[in-house]
């Protein structure tokens, strides 16, 4: 359980190619000026042996890694983010802004690639303990626009390449999680525009923040 | 389940230094003797994808990372070992020699590292699912003659660089196991002479082949 004083938690979740990493700049500068301490991670990665398990789990070279390593390789990335950065930034009363998170796992692993998503949720269980998000922001977008943004981007990595048929499931995923738990996760269409887009994020995280005592009466 | 034509699978354990190759080597020379078709392997590792998640977990500059993450890459490794390698050869009626599988998790995590048995037989189930060996083959050797050996062979890794309390606990942990499991698990003086431990191993793998209808009237 979350002590009083603790920080806040946001993930960011969504199809590759949804625009995460722009928002996280966003929100990022919005409360930095704001005066928030700010840490910023993304997943898988973030601590020097979480990257080193990420080299792992996107090389293209390994086409057959089975699904439940794959789902193992994340929670142990994801467990050394927490015990390293999010849970003592959290102790420290910092706002963690984390590119993916669990949810990514429900929906990537879960969903997409078949596994259950309670399978997901009790294996990650061991790997988050009682640290999870305070807010959940999903960037709701189709898989095609998605992924066509990417393949303009960079070369794709072993997830990215998947199939379109791939993406597609991880686009219904994501909807389904956030009618399941609407208290948590925020769905945003991300076909807005960027500012839009944003505005709505300021809006659903300082909500989370009144929620904690520490918002502002701003109008988004 | 294992079906009436599926193969048998030997497992290796013991702390650092107790033999383990050595034997593992005369074990294989013999059964190859005995024309039986044999599938040798090591853990972490034993696939492309699990040697690389090998050097991660050994890698000896990760001196902070997490126990559930260590965990989690250990049963990582091992569900690419099974998937890939052990569960198609035992479909294949192969006999499986494996140095190292689940019950070095119950030790080296779940009693060293003050983990666990339970909750390590609870994250590998999900790794090895009903592939369990057959047989598992204990050295029992202390801790100081163990990692005395090791220090003579080569550069430690980060888990044979434990303090010696660690290996102590190892020894201990793996003598509990032996005790709560006898049906699979043989207990074998790692003290003996090289030939004589050969011998002790050769008789109890003969009696699983023969509970399977394959072993011989030789004696030991």
């Amino acid at each position: 359980m979350k002590g009083f004083d603790m920080g806040i938690f946001i993930t960011m979740e969504g199809p590759d190619g949804a625009g995460k990493s722009t928002q996280i700049d966003l929100l990022r500068g919005y409360l930095l000026e704001r005066g928030y301490d700010i840490i910023v991670c993304r997943e898988p990665g973030g601590t020097v042996i979480s990257e080193a398990i990420r080299e792992v789990i996107l090389n293209k070279d390994y086409k057959n890694m089975g699904h439940m390593t794959e789902l193992l390789l994340y929670a142990a990335a994801r467990a050394q983010l927490v015990e390293e950065v999010i849970q003592p930034a959290l102790e420290e009363g910092k706002v963690v802004i984390c590119d993916r998170f669990i949810e990514s796992s429900a929906v990537y692993q879960g969903i997409a690639r078949g596994m259950g998503i309670d399978l997901v949720y009790e294996i990650n269980q061991f790997a988050v303990g009682s640290t999870m998000p305070d807010i959940t922001i999903l960037l709701d977008i189709d898989a095609e626009t998605g992924i066509g943004r990417k393949k303009k981007q960079a070369e794709l990595d072993r997830m990215e390449s998947e199939k379109l048929e791939f993406h597609k499931k991880v686009v219904e995923g994501y909807r389904l999680l956030a009618e399941r738990d609407k208290n948590r996760m925020v769905k945003i269409d991300g076909r807005n525009s960027i500012e839009e887009i944003h505005r709505q994020i300021k809006g659903a995280v300082n909500n989370t923040l009144l929620r904690d005592g520490r918002g502002c009466d701003e109008e988004f």
